[in-house]
């Protein structure tokens, strides 16, 4: 994933003349526009605006310029085409961790993983073969408090711009979650909200579904409801047994990982309450 | 969808030698097999198995050869190349019903839709379009136990072989339901357990998802709680309001409710539990 | 489906400045904008837009206004809420003629379909059942420009803006190609360029293929090789017989081809070159 | 994947009783059977049949009984719990290597990549991270035939029981093919019988498809002819350049080649002619 374009985000009340005002101050300044999304969701009133573009620009005008153009309390960012900085925490599993850190070792991820982190060692293995640091933080004998402190030392240590939890098996507590606000992504072995909480493959066998899938989605303080990302699922039959299942289920939770990892590393993710707005 | 073989089903506690023996019995009967599935749901021990076959036979004699080669308790049935008798409940969307009209008037369903019932007069002349009886059922001002008292009669005094609600937005009561045990089909608009009970689609509106999907199942006296006999997804967006999903949705309703027919129809589907077994 | 906004479509050379310079006109209308969707083709250098929107506007005027906003060479079209005339041509299979009659009855369309037209008399019976004109055109004893020629006349006495071909299977000539360019939409059973011309089920289960597949196409002189709107596949195995996968696939057309119509009615498809951009 | 059963595989021409002849003997040889499955290819009369079974068993003898039970020229083979032995050729390109490469450090193929062999030296450090040996075989200054002579001697060396085209971008001489028939496993990178040959997806892009895909198949001496094993498409749209095609297709090749590899080495794949057989 090659990252050339600069992107701004906009959000805001909509009004008439928001498209007209925005490309005006980019014509301006004279950049070279590549894409542009717009989306009004009418229910709430908000505008959403979305433009990648090239050629030299000054940042901190280009924005200023925008918040001119639009109405008070609008959210304007700038993304340079510079790779974000993930953390990725896991636990056991090494699906999820694996297909990311093939993908950061070749470039693909249009960010880099500076660490590791996980409440077992097992993986250390597995990130140290990419080179990658690996960070234990073991939970044995610990409050949940008390490990999420520790968790979120390492985190704040490293700097990240995104936390990705890839089969991290803990819950994370409402301090930790409030310190990375939309900054954290989880990816949930069920298509949600079917099947929240523990166990969601023995679930989906026990109700003998059709289809089983996955959920990447930003992590809230409630427990598997936050803004949904990406979802899908593939087809399963009788045959399968919750083994199978969550075998099976792997394959998913690795692909909707990764591909909501690109939309929000593009910078084509906006949250609009608990909603996602896509810009693809 | 032509019919001309006939269908074995066989359910019974797991024991060795089952194959042998069943395919022993069809083999002197001299019949000609023409596909054989077979499962073990090796959790509870239970056997299943589907023969398709065609040539002269005897059904009565097959049938109590087929069970002295099995263990007590085992279910034996043979189902002629002939077609099942469907009645059609519906309310006031015309989408599902429509199109088993049209399957059903060029012979594609492998059944014959007898009549179709309803608590709306509303698309009476969608059926009579096609030929099939509309029974006009109206549910203003009466109990619901008196209302399925007369839905039921209508239906009795047709003898349908199976029950199909086509987008019927009644609840059927416990009478009603015990009444025609795994003989009434469904078709949820969502992909179940998500967003059971009403207007799912405002609920997935709601809840974000990035797929919605619908589910045929069978009806028990638990609402949306019935063994699952066909799911199915489609991806959807930020873009799409409420309506939109509802809209959006209505194709893969019918679509998944003329799959499970066919399934249905063709013998193809075993209850265990509340789980499906589905030979295809 | 309903219409209730304007669409705006322009397309042209692209240079900086043009969506400014667009909205700029649509906010002096006065005009309330409901969304916007821009797309440059940077091998072509060619620019794309599509704007839906709702209040009073004095349709020639505002066009005369983008135009003067645009390179020289711009085309610019504005298609008011209004149905569209469709003629479904069609031969003997029912299922995509059947699909698009209901959702006609039931003004799901966003078009008026004016009549059918067949090469056989074998649809009349469903046509007349929704009250749609049935044209019977018999080719028997003509050469294909005699018949291409009675087809053409009946299509031109009723004026439509498009034509639907729902398994019309008879080959359209160029003289009738040329006279309704980017204008007839047909439905090819199979995923093309895989299996063009002729029994492509028969072609499919010959090599073997997991998937089958559906397109929906603008029809060009050059057969099964016109631009692409919509395309759809199912899975398929080992025991599905030629006849099988026709079958299978009747579900796949009638699902492509209205997919297909929804979005070129309601405005939202683009040529460039043989490829389509489609703004949903 | 465990592997815990014993695989029995017949081919044979079709008559009566052969699945009661064949239960019979695995009957009185007393093992366990997990799971039957039989298919009839009615066009050809061919008999194919898979049983999974357990417990203690005289391989030869039992080969030989169900051979006795059989026409003349069945095929009959039995598959032991054992890991079968793999050989992956890649040029350049990692993603497939890489999902392989995890896999089996994590025991999840049912099978041991034994080495890797490439044209290039530039995945060398990507199989050695993983402890799997890799032999350079440069083709620099030579002809197909040499090359494929010295990749052919590495493999034999090796004795493998399938090699695996992980993205090898060399066409195998049909003296290599030869030798290895039914054993050479490719991934192409498209949806065949669409787009063979070289750039399948820039052909994509040209034609402006609006799904793209990938094809697991058996090598034959007829490039991208061989019988198809696992297809899969993903959609696409206008805004993906043929450098995003080839991108977003990675993900399907690598998920297509390791769904195959699991079909053929957990012995569910039979070859009719130029199709296959799958019981899944």
């Amino acid at each position: 994933m090659e990252i050339r374009s600069q992107v701004l985000m906009v959000e805001c009340a909509d009004r008439p003349g928001m498209v007209h005002g925005i490309t005006g101050v980019l014509l301006r300044a004279g950049v070279n526009i590549i894409s542009n999304h717009e989306f009004v969701d009418l229910e709430n009133g908000r505008f959403y605006m979305r433009t990648a573009f090239e050629g030299p620009s000054d940042p901190a005008a280009l924005c200023l310029g925008v918040q001119a153009a639009l109405p008070e309390g609008a959210a304007v960012s700038l993304h340079p085409p510079v790779p974000k900085r993930l953390v990725v925490l896991a636990s056991r599993e090494h699906h999820c961790l694996a297909d990311l850190l093939v993908r950061n070792a070749y470039s693909e991820l249009g960010a880099e993983i500076v660490a590791v982190v996980s409440n077992h060692d097992h993986l250390r293995s597995l990130a140290e073969k990419f080179g990658v640091p690996f960070h234990f933080a073991p939970h044995e004998g610990m409050s949940r408090e008390d490990h999420d402190a520790s968790v979120a030392r390492i985190v704040a240590s490293l700097g990240p711009d995104y936390l990705v939890l890839a089969k991290y098996m803990r819950l994370l507590g409402p301090a930790f979650v409030a310190a990375w606000p939309r900054r954290i992504i989880n990816i949930h072995h069920s298509f949600l909200p079917a099947f929240t909480g523990a166990r969601p493959y023995k679930q989906a066998f026990v109700r003998g579904v059709k289809v089983i899938g996955a959920t990447a989605h930003f992590v809230t303080e409630q427990i598997d409801d936050g803004p949904i990302i990406v979802q899908q699922v593939i087809p399963v039959g009788h045959s399968h047994t919750a083994h199978d299942l969550a075998q099976a289920g792997r394959d998913v939770e690795r692909a909707v990982l990764a591909r909501a990892l690109k939309l929000v590393l593009e910078n084509r993710v906006f949250l609009c309450g608990n909603r996602t707005i896509i810009f693809d």
